[in-house]
Formats: C-alpha cells, structure tokens, sequence
C-alpha cells in the first residue's frame, strides 16, 4: 500500500476529465477500457479502477453493465427545471487544490495566517480556560470516560439560552442542542430542512464554507447579493421567493463572511417574514454575531421569527476556544429533530470541552474578554486598511467591516486572486482568493485577508509583499 | 416561541400520516388545505406550513406550484429496478421515539445502563488521562485557541500508524485522518464512495446506528447475514456482488455489534477480495477490535487489502476515552478525500483530546491497559451470560461474544424485544430492541444487553426485572 497511490488514481482520474474538458470524450463515449487505461498511463488495473469509480461518484463517467464506463450525459434534474432565474446552480466545486492548499498553509506555522478567518492564539482566555479545566478535572474526575449524548450539557445549555435573551432573542433551555461547531451545527440544521436536490438561497459573496456543505449534501443555490453597506439585499430575497421553490436560506446576517458587512434590523424582520411566510427555514450562521467593531451586539434573525423555522448556529471558536470544536444550534421548530440528527450523525459532542464551557460563561468573565477582543480587532482591522491603502496599487478597493476579522478586497480588475493567492503562498504568506466565495464563478478579482492578527512587522512584511504581488499581475 | 411548537406541527403530520396510513389519503390525493387543516386541528397555519414541510422533506406528500400539497406516490428510483434480490431496501426509521427514549435514558443517571454499547466509565484510564491534560497544559497553554486541521495532529496519527502495524496492518502516516469519532468516519467514509440512492452491503444484523447513518445520507442498503459462530457469510456476499452495484460495504468483522461475533482471516480476505475486485470500497467499523474475550487482536480487513479500497474506521471510545469523541479513518485511497471531507464537515476534531490521546498512545501504557479492560468485560460477560440462563424463562438463547460487550439475546419467539424495551425502560432499566439493528424488520423478538457495567447487586437486580418482564410477555 504506498502512500502514492492517491496521486496517481487522481493522476487517472485528471487524464480523464482533461480529455472531456478537451472535448476529446464527448457525453455518452465509452471511456478507455480499464485495462487499455492502465498500459496506456503506466498505472495498475486497480489504480484505473479507484480513478473510474472516483469519477463515477463525480458524477462524471457512468458504467454500465457488461459494457464498461461512459462519459456521462449532463443531468437535468427537475429542481433546475422549476428555477426561472438563471442563477440557481450546484456549488462550483472550490477547486480541491485550493482546499489542499489551505489546509497545508493552516498546519505549516511558517506561513503567515492572512488565510482563514481565525483570530491569533493570544487572543483567547487561555489561561482562564487551562484554570477551568482544571476545576473541571478535580470536580469530575471521570470525564474522559463519560458522554454527554445530545441536546449536550444542561448547563451549557442554559448558558448559551441566556446570552441569547441578552441580545433580543429569548430562548427556552429545549431550543438549544449542542453540536460539533457551528460548521456542524450548519450542516445538521441543512439535514434536518433539506432533500437531495434542493435549492438554498444564499448570499453572494458567502463564506465558502457554507458552499462546501451545501455541495457536500447534493443542495443547488440560489444567489442573492449582500452589499458592503446595506447586508442582505431585501428586494432580491423578495423576488426569489416569488421566483423559486426554496429548501431553506442559509445567511450570515451578522457580518457576512467575506464582506463583514451587518444586515440592518428591519432588513433582517423583512427577510424573516418573506422567507417564513412561504414555510422556508432560515438557517442563519451566526459564529461572529459578538464581534461587532463598534456598536451593540446586532440581534439574530431569530429574534424576528414568530414561526420557529428558524435555526441559529453559533460556537466558541472566534471567542473562547477555537479548538473545542462546541457549537450550537438554536431553533424553536427544528430543536427535536436537530437533537436526532447530531446523535445519528456523530453520537454527541467532546464532554470536556462542553463542561467547562459551560463554566466559562456562567463565571461572567465573557462579556469582558469579548470587549478587549472586539477592540484588538477594530486596532488590527484599522492597520490592514491603512496598509492596503498604502501598499496595494490603484484600483484596489477595500469596505471597513461592521464585525468579524475580515477585509474584502476588490483588486484591479484585470487581476486573477487565484493567482494572487498562488504567488503569496509560495512567498509564505496566506489569503483565501475571491472566486471561493460565490458559487458561480464571481469575485475573481477580490480576495480575503484575515486581520485576526495583531500587527507585527511580520504582517507588515507579508503585506508589502502581497501588495507588490498584486501590483506585478 | 413555545417550546411546545414542536409537538404540535408533529401532532398535525402524525395526523396526515394517518390518514394516509388507514387509506383514508392515497397516492395522488390532495391533502387538505392549510387553512381547512388549521381549522381542522384547532392551530395556527405556521404549525400547519410546519408540518406540510416536515412531511415533504421525508418524501410522504409534495407541493405542486398554485395548487397545494399532494400525497407522493411511491418512488420508483433507478437503484431499485437494478437489484436482482428482493433484500434491498430504504433502512426503516429506527422509531423516533426509541431514539428520544434512548437518548433521554442515556442522561437519566437512574437507568441502569444496559441499553447503549458503552463501557463503565471506571473501565477508562481516568487517572491518567487527567495527568496527560496537566501535561499538555503546561505545555500548550495555548491549545484552546489553536486549531488542528484535517488531516489531523500528526503525533497521533504516527501512533495509530504504528499501532495498525502490530495487529498485520502497515500504514503509512499518510493513510490516517483523525475524526470526530468511529461515526463521524464512517459519515465522511459513505459520503466519498457514495452518491445519494447508492446501495450499501451491511450485516444482519448490524449496529444501528450505521443504519441511521445510511438512511441520513439517503442511501439504501442489502443486508448478507452474520452468524455468531462464522461470522459475516461469505456465499451470501458473493452472491450480492453478483447480482447488485453497490456503492460500498459497511462491515463490522471484528465483533459483529449486536452479535459479538468474529469474522475469521480466511472470510475477510475472501470478503476483501470480492467486494475490491468489483471496485465496491469497503467501510469497515474496527471500533471494538482492540476487545477480544480471548485470543489476539484480530486483524481489520485493510490487511488483507491490495486495492486500496478498505477505509477503516475506529476511536478511542471504548478503552482510552469515550468522551474525548476523537477517532480515525484509515484508507490508502481515499485519505485525501477524506481530509477534505472532514474539513468541509465539520472543519476539524476537538484540539486537546489529540494531544492528550498522542501522548497516551506514545507513554506506553495502552496495551497494558486495554488487557486489563478485556480482563473485565470477559468476566462481566460472563456473569450476565449465568443470569440470563438463571432468570430469563425457556425458550430463550444467547451467543457468548467473541469481543466486545454486547450479548445479543433471543427471546421466545412471541416475545416482542420493543415492549420488553419500554416496560424495562418504565421500570428504570435500559436495553435496546431487536428490530433496529435491521433494515427489514427482522430480530422482533431480540434484545441487545450491555455488560460493560461490572456485575453488582443493582446490575443483578436489573437482570431478574428483565426476566420477570420477558416471562410475562
């Protein structure tokens, strides 16, 4: 079993899909025989046979019975059918390069963390947390051998009920089930709301993300813009209702991820009411709704719902602890079936994790911790903007963020992010390229640069590169 | 927001599932209106729109655009026609209420635990484990802020790669992606071999919550028998290879959960052999491997794997840590599909337990450990086995396990193993009923008895109220 195989199955699997995309193989020609594949690029009958049913789960090649594999012909399902708008499309797949990309940057320290939307190390209650632990191990001695099926913890629970009354959405404890993240939380709440097929209404530009999950679960999309200074657009949600059959909305209300931007009160009743009255659940992400850069904390859509169909997916990640992997789904409607969902999915969430969680938010220090984050982060995001300003060449345009730890920046038009992306990664500097974040190809001149990390003259460094970078396309 | 809401749009569907059930609503028929339904059941018409939703998304009627909901006809899907045998089939609900009743026993400290397949928590090294969390505190007092991404921390992947290769398995560091669990990786393991409507081999029977899994993903499955003596039968797999394309199997050779049985080198390699030849990936769940009653540690199926196409799936759940929810999917193929899946899932698995687990496995003390744990669980087997034989009436019979802690117990043949479920769960007492470990109905008359808990006058005490019940049955 050497640990190549996978390159060279994908190897196949590419030679393939060149030939289609070459037009080389048209829909419904037979593909190469598998043992005419394996002399022809010098690989194993089982390595053509992992490529083949690798693009047969692609949907890409189909086999048949007796005959061998064919290209596939494109699919009409009937949801495309029932769309009027031209919009409506299955996820582009976030190119997996890209994905394995991220990810080797996320793991190699020597890379400078522009890329994902977390904030510095520092910036958590570690020492707060490592104390709680503690308590916790002296208290429940036995944790590691206990589990907490879900909804979760009750206290925690009661916890994450009471801050939502803090914030204009009051939550009885049964409406509050524990999940794995708000990733989790997000996927389960598209699970319980979502057939195969469906299609979600998202905003675009969108957390890519969320694109992935909706990908991952056979969904199509629907796109509606989200303005840098007005949040969701109304008008938009209003005639896609009317347009379309929906399977749910998924939006991120409270600083939309990449744009930061907030979407405005009687925006977000408006919505609730447009989406609810047809009987579309609203999953809303929720995860830096505390992170405001000035201002009160923005209320959820929750708050506007008389229906119950909506669901609200928070964590701990940009606030306490990252890596707990504790989120929640909050629904009025959904809470039952969300419960079921999260123990079939993956049985329940870590115990040690929720126990001192649940400690954390009722010793009361949250409240303050969070207000030396937002402020950390509004200093942070002030001296990405003024490098920006500075250092990226003219034609560059960048929107301060409402919340969160996110700059959306629109480069010159003739320039590629992808590219941009590629070139700073090989200099050792991480961002994400704009292309991810829509679900039909916009935004190829944008990219995400997270400011989660004080500055340093190593960011101040990594941003004078990426200015010549972009300066140079 | 009523916490009762949920009840109600349920009422409502139960009612329509009903009137569907009795054949007062057939095929075609025209549910009625939301309105006349809101009169008709004294609730409001968002409870109505509620319910109509909820019955949607489970296929039971459809909404046509101006015209209202409509009960479905039956499906007729491609994957149905292609089967030969009449064996394949949607995985029945496992009942919902029998998930809430489980799941609420499972927090009820005053059950006695004998439903889930979960040892006592004083099984697990806790003393230790504690002492590890100290270390990794010291020296990581950032931990909570930081993230490990798929694939996962390496320090533990290099210890779960060394321990595949004492039990006949080599593994390249490469090959290993930790989870959020043994589920979480069977999840993520169908999700990149399968496509929604694809079909999955699994035994019958076979742990449940397998079955949920492939029923969340909309997968259908093709049940070969497994025997308590033989193991997972050989002639029946060859024969669905035959006559069926399956997007996967899902075994379980290393202690069938319910029956406890081993299925022996010579099957799995046949097995193996079978199933890859035909380009059929197998998910094996090898989460209770590491428990023989007696014996070696049995080899997973990825030994006997030249393809590939073997993912295999385990945790630390049952000896090291059932609340830390980490785990790991093993596979030479498909490791980059799943690191991918994992991130797009659920982003990552809880950083600490990696830590802590890494350094658990590297100290030394596990295979000691677990010796001692399957020490326990053999007499414990034991002494569950002499009181089903004191005290359960005649008629019944029970396998002794080969591992695990789980006796599968068949009852007289007019025992209904669901009554003997609630009347046990009334009287304070947990097991699990028969018929959810199959898709097609099958083992009415069984039951599942967890001996993890080591035998004590209450465990005595519980195991005489479940003969009286299943005496008076």
């Amino acid at each position: 079993m050497p640990d190549s195989g996978a390159l060279r199955y994908e190897r196949v699997a590419n030679l393939v899909q060149a030939q289609i995309a070459s037009g080389a193989l048209r829909p419904s020609d037979r593909v190469p025989s598998i043992r005419a594949m394996a002399r022809g690029a010098g690989v194993s009958v089982s390595t053509v046979v992992q490529a083949y049913v690798h693009l047969e789960k692609l949907g890409v090649i189909e086999s048949r019975p007796q005959s061998g594999f064919f290209v596939r012909a494109r699919e009409q399902l009937p949801a495309t059918r029932q769309l009027r708008r031209a919009r409506s499309a299955r996820p582009r797949s976030v190119a997996q390069d890209v994905i394995d990309a991220v990810l080797d940057a996320f793991l190699d320290k020597d890379v400078v963390p522009l890329g994902c939307a977390v904030p510095d190390p520092q910036l958590y209650p570690n020492r707060r947390i490592n104390a709680l632990i503690r308590q916790v191990l002296r208290d429940s001695p036995q944790h590691a051998g206990e589990m907490i099926v879900p909804p979760g913890d009750a206290n925690l629970r009661r916890e994450i009920a009471r801050r939502f009354a803090t914030f204009g959405a009051p939550t009885p404890l049964d409406d509050v089930v524990i999940t794995s993240g708000a990733i989790d939380a997000v996927t389960l709440g598209l699970g319980v709301t979502c057939r195969p097929g469906d299609t979600v209404l998202v905003e675009s530009p969108t957390y890519y993300a969320l694109l992935q999950v909706i990908e991952h679960l056979g969904l199509r999309v629907l796109e509606v813009p989200n303005h840098a200074d007005t949040g969701i657009d109304v008008d938009a949600v209003r005639q896609a209702v009317r347009g379309n059959r929906l399977g749910a909305a998924l939006l991120v209300p409270n600083f939309n991820n990449p744009v930061g931007s907030c979407t405005p009160d009687d925006a977000k009743r408006e919505i609730v009411k447009l989406l609810t009255e047809k009987g579309v659940p609203i999953i809303e992400d929720d995860v830096t709704g505390d992170l405001p850069l000035g201002g009160p904390r923005p209320r959820p859509m929750r708050a506007f719902d008389e229906s119950g169909f909506v669901i609200t997916c928070g964590s701990a990640a940009k606030t306490v602890a990252l890596g707990f992997r504790v989120g929640w789904a909050v629904s009025s409607g959904f809470a039952q079936e969300l419960k079921r969902a999260k123990f079939l999915a993956s049985v329940a969430a870590p115990t040690l994790p929720q126990l001192v969680l649940a400690r954390y938010f009722a010793s009361g220090g949250y409240d303050r911790h969070v207000r030396g984050v937002r402020r950390q982060l509004a200093a942070n995001v002030q001296a990405f903007i003024t490098s920006v300003a500075e250092t990226f060449p003219k034609g560059t345009r960048v929107a301060r963020p409402a919340g969160g730890s996110l700059l959306w920046v629109e480069l010159p038009t003739h320039v590629d992010g992808t590219e941009v992306f590629r070139a700073a990664l090989a200099r050792g500097v991480g961002v994400m390229p704009g292309v991810v974040f829509s679900a039909s190809g916009r935004f190829r001149n944008y990219i995400r640069i997270n400011c989660g990390v004080p500055w340093s003259p190593r960011i101040a460094s990594a941003m004078e590169k990426l200015g010549r970078i972009v300066a140079r396309s």
